[in-house]
């Protein structure tokens, strides 16, 4: 028996389900169990300990990472199987939003079957694909059980919350550690509304400022009297709205800029006021940087208001990142045909994950379950499409650790 | 003796000065008599009462006119010495705004003279120009005991307020009973610094205007799936304030239109909008009506927020009037110079007054005192500028009616 095999399961903590007759575990009962955690962001912490034993008795190295102090302290957990190249790893996070309301047809945490769904909270985003990914490395070692390359999970309690002491910290662990793996699989939802649709490849980066203008006040009978701090900020946006960004690049759709508030709070029809403010963000692709886009917005608003007179600031929260298409999505895309059938579009679009962060040291991948009612009351996930996506991790791992 | 002399004053009312030896009335006395009777906006009536009684015992035949009821119930009076032509008619009002504070150096209904200057409320906009005309009538009728023309004084108790029921509804009864003058001045403070620089013969209509853009809320990440209201209304903005609405007319300023306020009240910085609003106000000269700016503003809205996506409201409260300069304004300018020697300068800037009613009926212009201190605490007159109005009013009485 291999060193794997010696530490295979023989108290397994969670996902056991005793009319299941296989050796491996079975995905719906694993994910019924992290749902029965609760771990409203940030994770308490329980979710963890349970996943890291299970990952202990399958013939992981575990290792928790606790980040952050007091009201911060964040849970985050590093697990790796084996030493070998490559190094593949899946991401994910045990943490999830609020119930959003008492009207759940089935509890929030009650891991609930009914008609091929199983209702939770974390049931897509993500405790459905952490559970999928524990379970196909299980079916994957009883018929491998000497792979060539090493297998590893990087777990934080905190991605929909600030997101300051997760999966960022862990990786300036695994850094310090030489735990950088050659390529990353992040577990979110990435399917519309079938699985095999859409892998992410990249994320636009995301930039908000917020513009302040000075003028002075005065009566709207004698405007050369006054500076009208609305014009010269209507000038600014309408600078900042005029062209598109661009028209895309090979892998992104146009960056977009909205304008999301324009505020002044006057209410005196006969008065010019004295401050104008608008708020925008930017959804940007690989052709820019926050910050060129920072010191663009910056000239067009001294252009319009020179000297003292405005007041811009601006924050980037992620820069653009993209994993150009090469053997690892290639081998992630195959796995997703083999099983569904589909060809899955490379996608950049959408929000942002904690993929943002992975990119700075390897290449990520992002190709979960169907994302369709996350976040919402009754989230759940097909029975299926649990199946499914073992099925695609573990064809994954036969193509590239076996 | 004449029939005006018959009734010349035996038992005047007020501006009664003992150290004063002339027959005619004291202006400064007449000024501080009027501050003594607090008149804020609606004036309550009595100071229109003691204004009566004087007139009466001058010769005027007077007729108070009450409009509105209740808490809206405004006094008016009408006086007119005289049937002959031509008709000259001085028009002001005796409410005053309030006094705004209770740190005046001398108590705002007191009606003290210091170091030359008459302190009050009311005391240059406009007690102090309804007693120089009084004085002046007094004085020009000691030299012109039966003048060729008639004097008529429309006096309103509500211009600072909402002058709903007071100028506009005199004119009407003045209309229905004959009286409409040949020519009218209203003695509002017009000139900046000191006696005799401005004439009003006209003045910018004004209109205000409420944009409300509906679009679709949504994510920033997907604006395609939302439709950002905030960039319509910037468009529209952005059409409106493009050009200058014109370079100004023979007699007018160019026209002026001010966004004074811009309002979405986002505070998501990853939420599109749904509404967001604006509001202007355009002070626009005799190229313009208020009819046709709104047709510009209403048919700008449209063309960026097509159906039902913009509603729009608009309200002219008042249109722009001028008196082409000619005889009577000739004879103002000329009598302004005898007095001051300064040539005054024909103006159409600045607010709104009761002038724009009176030029519906007649040729209108307005000269009054200095208005530096109106409104304020501690409103003051120049003695010597009462003395200064007195004359000039004297003088255009004998230009056009002796």
């Amino acid at each position: 028996m291999s060193a794997h095999a010696r530490r295979h399961p023989s108290t397994i903590c969670f996902g056991t389900d005793p009319t299941v007759t296989s050796q491996s575990l079975d995905v719906t009962t694993l994910t019924a169990d992290l749902i029965r955690h609760p771990s409203v962001s940030p994770d308490p912490g329980e979710s963890q300990i349970a996943l890291g034993a299970t990952l202990e008795a399958m013939g992981f190295v575990v290792t928790h990472l606790p980040f952050g102090e007091g009201a911060e302290r964040t849970p985050n957990l590093f697990a790796r199987l084996g030493t070998g190249k490559p190094h593949l790893c899946f991401a994910g996070h045990t943490d999830v939003v609020p119930p959003g309301g008492s009207d759940w047809a089935h509890g929030p945490f009650a891991g609930t079957v009914e008609n091929g769904r199983l209702y939770g909270r974390g049931a897509c985003d993500m405790k459905g694909g952490i559970a999928a990914f524990v379970a196909a490395v299980s079916a994957f070692l009883a018929r491998t059980p000497t792979p060539r390359g090493s297998i590893s999970l990087l777990i934080t309690g905190d991605e929909e919350g600030p997101a300051r002491f997760g999966t960022r910290k862990v990786l300036e662990w695994m850094k310090q550690h030489d735990q950088i793996p050659d390529f990353c699989v992040v577990g979110e939802p990435t399917n519309p509304v079938a699985m095999g649709e859409v892998i992410k490849i990249g994320r636009r980066g995301s930039l908000n400022a917020h513009i302040i203008v000075n003028g002075r006040q005065g009566h709207v009978a004698y405007p050369h009297r006054a500076d009208n701090p609305v014009h010269r900020l209507l000038r600014i946006l309408a600078e900042l709205t005029a062209e598109p960004l661009d028209n895309g690049s090979e892998w992104f759709e146009p960056s977009s800029l909205q304008v999301t508030s324009v505020d002044v709070g006057n209410t005196a029809t006969n008065v010019i006021p004295a401050m104008a403010e608008a708020r925008l963000n930017i959804r940007f692709n690989d052709l820019h940087t926050g910050a060129a886009l920072r010191g663009w917005i910056e000239t067009i608003c001294m252009r319009h208001a020179p000297g003292a007179t405005v007041n811009v600031s601006v924050s980037v929260s992620g820069e653009s990142f993209l994993t150009k298409p090469g053997p690892d999505v290639s081998a992630l895309s195959a796995a997703v045909k083999a099983v569904t059938g589909r060809d899955p579009k490379l996608d950049t679009g959408g929000g942002t994950s904690d993929a943002r962060f992975i990119a700075q040291y390897c290449p990520v991948a992002e190709f979960g379950l169907v994302g369709a009612s996350m976040h919402q009351i009754d989230e759940h996930v097909a029975v299926s499409d649990l199946a499914s996506l073992t099925a695609i991790y573990e064809n994954l791992l036969e193509r590239t650790v076996a």
